[in-house]
Formats: C-alpha cells, sequence, structure tokens
C-alpha cells in the first residue's frame, strides 16, 4: 500500500495514487484514520477470543494461581536478596516451561540493602511498643539505639519554623495522607530535611490511606552534603497518637535501634521472554511488570500482579496460536523498588533500537477491576489507542486516560516511545502498599483475568497493525 | 394518681374513679398507654436540649477528647494489669471532678493472665516470621518451644474427619470468616478441639472481617479433662496462605513459642458514678461500658468508646441541670473480655434489689453512627422504648431492635430486667477488634457526640418517667 500514492493538499484529494482512503504525505502514503479505525475493528473476533478464554474459558484464574505458587513459595523479593534472585530463576524456568521465546535473563546490578533487626520504643510518657518499618537505604543505629525526645510535625513547612526545637531530637513526622504523589515526599525527603536542623532520626507516618497498626516502608533518598540520619515508618496510628500527646505538651522519648545496612550492589537479572514478531520481528511492544517487591508480605500486590498478568498476556496470544507481526517482549524487571534500577540499565543497553519500540507497557499500580487504559503519546496514537481500546467493549473497559507511565517505562516515554499503564479501582491499594499486608488475600482472581484480558488485547493488536504507533 | 380508680373492663370504660385515661386493673390504677405517649411526648424539648449540647454545643468532642486523654496515658488495659488499675484509679478522680455523685469503687477479684514473649516461624517450606497474638487464659510453650508439623483445617467438621492425622501436629484453622457469633466458636473452641485429636497446639485465622496482617486476640476456653495445649490466633493471611500450601501438598512445620502465663486472681473494681435520683433514689437506670480491654492497641473502640459515651450521658444530664426521678446509675466494668468477671460479682451483690432496676444499658459494640437501640423486654416495655426512641427524630435515629444485650448486663436481663444495647455502624468494627488496630485513629468524635445524645435522651427519660418500665 505504501506504493502507491494519494495526495492530500490542503484537505482537498488531487490525486489518487494511494490505495484505498491512505493520503499522500511527506513522499510516502499514509493510511487514513479510517483505514486505520477498519483495521482495529476487524480485530473484534480475536478480542473476544482472548477475553474468552481469559475470563470465562481454560486460562481463568491461571495468573492468580501461578503468582500465588511463585509468592508463597519463595516470598517477599527485595533487591540483593536471595529470594529474589530465586524467584527469577524460577520465572526463567516457568517461562521456558510455558513455551516462550527467547527466555533469557539480562544482567544487571542492583543495590543490596537489607533492614536488619530493628524496634523502636516510646520510654516517655509510658512504655509503649512502636511498631515500625525502617526505609529503604537508611542507615542503621548505633548498636545501642539513639534515645531521644520527640519533636512531632505535621508539615516541612512547621520543620521550618520550628527548626530550633529540632537539634538532637527524632522527628516525628504525622503528616496528613493527601495523596500518594503528594505525601510520598515525606518518606522520601523526610530524613534529609530532618537532619538539615540537627535532627538525629526521623520516623515518618506511613505512607497509607487506611491502616490497621499497618507500618508501610519504601526508598528514602539521602542528599549528598546532609548528614545520613536513620529513618523508618511509624503506623498512622502512633503517629498521630504522639501528635495528641505533644498538643498537649506531653514530652515523648523514643528508643531507636535499626541494624539497617548498605552492602555492595550484587548481580541480579531482568527477566526477559517473547513471542517472536512473524514480519517486523526487530519492533516491539514491551509487556512489563516488576519481579521485586520489598521485603514484607509477599509482593503479591506491588507488583506480582503486574508481572503475572504480563505473563498472562503472551500465554493467551500463545494458546490461542497467534503471532503477531512484531515482537510480543514480557520483561520482567528487577529492583523496581529502589528507584527502576533494572529498568534504566535495560534502557541503556536497548535504547540504540529505540525507534522500533512501538509501544511500551507496565502494570505497577494493582491489578484489581480495570478503569481503563493511562496512556501518553501524541494525539494521532492516543486516538488509535481509543480504537483498540473499544475491543474491550465487551468488558465494558474502554477508557483511554492520560498519563500513562510507570518508574520501569518512564525511560522510553521520556524518550518519546508510546507508553501505556492499567489504570485500576485504587480504592484500596495503599491499604497494603509496601505492607506486611501485600499478600495473596489481596488479591482476586476474577479482577486478574479481567486485568490480562485487557492487557493480552492492548498487547497483541498494537504488536500486530500493519503500522507502529506513530510517535508525533 | 394511683388513688384515684378508672376501671377499664372488656374495652370499655365502666367508671370514671381513675384520673385521665388511667386504667383501673388489678386493684390499682394504670395509666393507658396514650397517657405514657403524652407522658414521653413531653420530654421533646429535653431531649432537643441534650442533642444540640451533645452534637452541637459546647459538650460536642468531650467524650472523644476525654477517651484520647485516658487512652494516651495508659494504653491498654487488661484484666490484672496494672494499667488496668491506673486507668481505674484515674477515672475515680475524673468522675469525681467531674461533679458525680457516689463516686465509688466496688471491689471484685479478677483473672491475671499475661501473654509474655511470643513468637511464631516457619520453619518449612521456608522461613517466615508469622505474626501472632496469642489467646487469653491460653497455656504458655516449654521455653524451647513447640514444633512441630501443620494441619490445616477449615473447619470443625474437617477436623473430625482427619483426626487421625491430627496427632502430635500443630492444628491451624482457617475457618471462613461468615459472623462474629458464629466464627468466635473457632477461637473459643478451638485449642480443646484440637486437643482432643491430639494436637500439641492451635492457631486459629483471626476472627476479623478484614485484615491488613492483623492477628486479633481473645478469650479461649480449656475444658476439664480436655489437656491443654497452647493456642493463639494468627493473621488471615498467613491461614490462607498455609492452606494454599496444605492444599498442595507441601509439608509446613512451625516453630511456636509462647511465654504466657496464668497468675492468681487479682484485686480490682467496678467503677461508679451517679446522678441520685429525686423521687425515687432506690430505682436504677445502669447506664455502662467496660473500662478493660485486650492488652494491644489502646482499647479505644473497645470498649473506651461505650464506657465514655456512658459517662458523657451523665455529664450532659448534670450540665443541663437535669435530675431524673430515679437513680442514673454509671457502671465501668472491670474483666468483661475475661467473661464480664466484674459485672457478675457485681449482679451477685446488688441482685438483691433487682426489683429497683428499671433497665440496664450496655454500650460495648462501637461507638460509630448509630443505628437504634438493641432492646430486650416485654412488648409493653418495646412499645414505651419506641416512644422515648422517637424523641431522637432531630437525629433521625428512632429504631428499636430486638437483641439487647451485653456481656456485662445479661444477668440482669436474664433475671427478667429490661436491657438495652447501642446498635451502630459495626461495617468496621471487626477490622479493628481484639487487635494492636483498637486506637483513638478509629474513633470519630462527631460519631461520638451523636452516640452520648442517643444515651443520655433513653437513660434520662427512663430514668424521669413516672413509672419503671414493666417486666411483663
Amino acid at each position: 500500500m505504501k506504493f502507491l500514492i494519494f495526495a492530500f493538499f490542503g484537505g482537498v484529494h488531487l490525486l489518487s495514487l494511494c490505495s484505498g482512503k491512505a493520503i499522500y504525505k511527506n513522499g510516502i502514503c499514509k493510511r487514513t484514520f479510517e483505514e486505520i479505525k477498519e483495521e482495529i475493528a476487524s480485530y473484534g473476533d480475536v478480542a473476544k477470543a482472548i477475553i474468552n478464554l481469559a475470563v470465562y474459558g481454560k486460562a481463568q484464574n491461571r495468573s492468580y494461581e501461578r503468582l500465588a505458587l511463585l509468592v508463597d513459595t519463595v516470598g517477599p523479593r527485595l533487591s540483593g536478596s536471595k529470594n529474589l534472585e530465586k524467584a527469577i530463576q524460577i520465572m526463567y524456568q516457568n517461562l521456558q516451561q510455558d513455551g516462550l521465546e527467547n527466555v533469557h535473563l539480562e544482567p544487571v546490578r542492583i543495590p543490596h540493602w537489607e533492614r536488619g533487626e530493628e524496634s523502636a520504643v516510646m520510654l516517655e510518657p509510658r512504655i509503649h511498643k512502636i511498631a515500625i518499618l525502617g526505609l529503604g537505604s537508611s542507615i542503621g543505629t548505633p548498636p545501642e539505639g539513639i534515645t531521644a525526645e520527640v519533636l512531632v510535625v505535621t508539615s516541612f513547612d512547621e520543620l521550618q519554623r520550628r527548626a530550633s526545637e529540632a537539634r538532637g531530637k527524632i522527628v516525628v513526622y504525622n503528616q496528613p495522607y493527601i495523596n500518594y504523589s503528594r505525601t510520598v515526599q515525606y518518606r522520601t525527603q523526610g530524613a534529609v530535611e530532618a537532619a538539615k536542623v540537627g535532627a538525629l532520626a526521623s520516623l515518618i507516618r506511613s505512607v497509607a490511606s487506611f491502616s490497621i497498626y499497618s507500618p508501610h516502608t519504601g526508598i528514602q533518598e539521602y542528599q549528598d552534603g546532609v548528614p545520613k540520619i536513620p529513618t523508618a515508618c511509624i503506623t498512622v496510628e502512633d503517629a498521630e497518637m504522639m501528635s495528641r500527646m505533644a498538643s498537649h505538651g506531653i514530652k515523648i522519648v523514643i528508643q531507636l535501634k535499626m541494624g539497617a545496612k548498605t552492602y555492595p550492589d550484587t548481580d541480579s537479572f531482568n527477566t526477559v521472554a517473547e513471542i517472536t514478531g512473524s514480519k517486523y520481528p526487530e519492533q516491539v511492544v514491551l509487556v512489563s511488570g516488576h519481579l521485586d517487591s520489598w521485603d514484607v508480605g509477599q509482593g503479591a500486590m506491588d507488583d506480582g500482579g503486574g508481572a503475572f498478568i504480563s505473563w498472562e498476556a503472551l500465554s493467551l496470544i500463545k494458546d490461542l496460536g497467534l503471532r503477531p507481526k512484531r515482537t510480543l517482549r514480557l520483561v520482567l524487571w528487577t529492583a523496581e523498588e529502589q528507584g527502576g534500577v533494572g529498568a534504566f540499565q535495560y534502557y541503556q543497553l536497548h535504547k540504540v533500537n529505540i525507534s522500533n519500540y512501538s509501544l511500551v507497557m507496565e502494570s505497577d499500580a494493582g491489578t484489581f477491576l480495570p478503569t481503563g487504559l493511562q496512556f501518553t503519546g501524541s494525539e494521532k496514537a492516543r486516538a488509535i489507542m481509543e480504537e483498540v481500546m473499544s475491543l474491550l467493549k465487551p468488558l465494558n473497559i474502554t477508557q483511554v486516560l492520560s498519563h500513562g507511565e510507570g518508574t520501569d517505562i518512564n525511560f522510553w516515554i521520556q524518550a518519546g516511545v508510546p507508553g501505556a499503564s492499567l489504570l485500576d479501582d485504587l480504592y484500596k491499594y495503599f491499604f497494603f502498599h509496601h505492607s506486611h499486608g501485600d499478600t495473596m488475600t489481596v488479591m482476586d482472581p476474577k479482577q486478574m483475568n479481567v486485568a490480562a484480558a485487557v492487557w493480552a488485547v492492548v498487547s497483541y493488536v498494537v504488536a500486530d497493525m500493519e503500522e507502529m504507533l506513530p510517535r508525533s
């Protein structure tokens, strides 16, 4: 079709040298949007077949059961841990046994931090054992711990106003939960801001929308030139209690002990499997989630679910005997929680082929009931994605929203590759996120079936369309 | 009014010797229900004054703030603990300082059990630290712990069917949560049933409607003639995980260590305060909640809220300068969680005066937004309570439901005294019940205001009506 010419100037068709409704532009034939719509509409039966297999057929509950088996066997999978490397080896075998192609591990170097033994006890005004979870990359305390009076603040602004009171104290942040992206700055920056005003340690109210006395961990970031102080999260309950105590002028003293330690970087792998493209095998639709997790709970939700619906997408396509024109590449990232460490190295290695990446997809915000697809890309690409999502009418999940993103795929998106992420019912996500509660109990097999169906239809159709997604 | 006669035979008024619409029956004048309705309706302004003070006026948030101060200061208040006795002494002072009358402590003997240090570790198929909470009255393990293979069952029926597999094992119950009263039997009877078939210990899925890896404690009951084995609750998450593992035929081994110990009974007190009746001081409306709690969290919900809206009811009535005809008696029970121990001894001591108890009230199922009043009593008494509750139309809380009850007031109810309990929005109650999550964070000051208003209106009006509630 590219050999025929159909010229289009100022909205008036002057020539009819392109086939069908294709448009001549910049020296080549461009298909009209009507043609693309027709092409996408032709996938209606394939989409129905995927949905039937995933939601109603033999594959139902498979991603849930596969995930349960892995996380029950291995447990949580912190960067640098033996658990993570065991999970990677198991997944390597799983993907081979599933009959996927080009299954391989791509070596990367990842951080190795361990929390060790940790505890916090309120000594004044009364003895109270405080549940804590040290934050990733935090230093430990001396073996005897840090025993100090507490300064409770509810914001960085209040910390600035009361900077003179902070020296030699443990700063407790009782910031309200607004939303994750706004509130998480207290977890990532709390230690640095407290250290700047002379605090000995910082304890941060967990970034959680609901709590049953549940501490939530996560990464924190030191800053060059600012002293490193130990930092951990506490529960919403204890942060609120200490805030009430402080408001009554009651002196609070805490003894904090943390055995946290950072070890030299260690070897790990991004885990890759493919369905090789039939016509443009060098071109790629990347489907992904991360295999690592925090070291509490089972990492079932964050991001076992995302990793396993990504695997499931390829399994469904393979089971239906489908082979798209370009390559569907599954990547299970390592060390996402430490800031997309595995994904960054993957990007460095593969960016030379960036022009061959049609779409990068990541599911890393739960696999509860999907709301739609978040997408970042040009208006033309978005219009195409809206047509693709219309194939999911049988599931009534057709929305294309803005802000497609993911820690692991943002490297590509920022470089201009269209990116998509799964948006789902996030109501309970931050109840469990990075807590002991991130287990299989959170997961719903039926919701995972639906999420996998969405993921499979989108990735397959984009990988099989005649043209890559346009970048402008 | 009792000196005049108005005879009523077969629905026809034959004589007009009773005043107003009163009815002559069994030799005395009985007021008609219409008269009682009118009497109750005359409390409309009083009810509005109570509601205004509690919900919109100076007293708003008072019960919440008083409760926060106590539970932040003292923490949880287990039967036999110093915390509980400290709380009782503080409440004694609080009630005196509040200007209530006849403030006193009534000595009782209560159980003294301590959980000590406790831990459980899964040794096979992988190392996993299992969150546990030993159950009240459980024995401990030997210092080296009990290390044994696990038998997972989902019901007592399954345990019976698989009795031959239980000997020498740790029985894990993964019973589904149906509702509290049905499911709690696994917590109370799980150890006995496991011991009967030769188990060494039992671990019971927490009786909870929702979990963020939260163990929930509570009382358990040994049986004469059945060996005592250590027993603790585990999280929903771990019970489900072990159930999945067992369903795959995977061998599970757990090491359980419990330092639990029962000490000799100890001295404690029911805490009492009154507004003495102006006309029938010997007659009583009893308003109550329990001051003790489990030894985790703060006991804010169970039953700090119930105890403090009961106190608040008397405070509101006193603040408005009201004094009912009969005595309003506040009782803060001790050792409810061990089976209404304080309340039973109160009943034994005071049952001689049972004919003087018009109504016994207990709030021990949360102080979330009230739905209405649960009531146990005769049809005549119920009809009166419906009129009383109609005074709460300004709050739109007028329902009189069945099954008024409470561990501490059931002794009286079973002996024929009308009983009332507060029914409120229980949606989240069993998220927190007997867990580390039972803290002030759960409590809502505005909901407590409304609950206190309901409690004050009901108790005041029943205490001030001309006649006691009828028992038949």
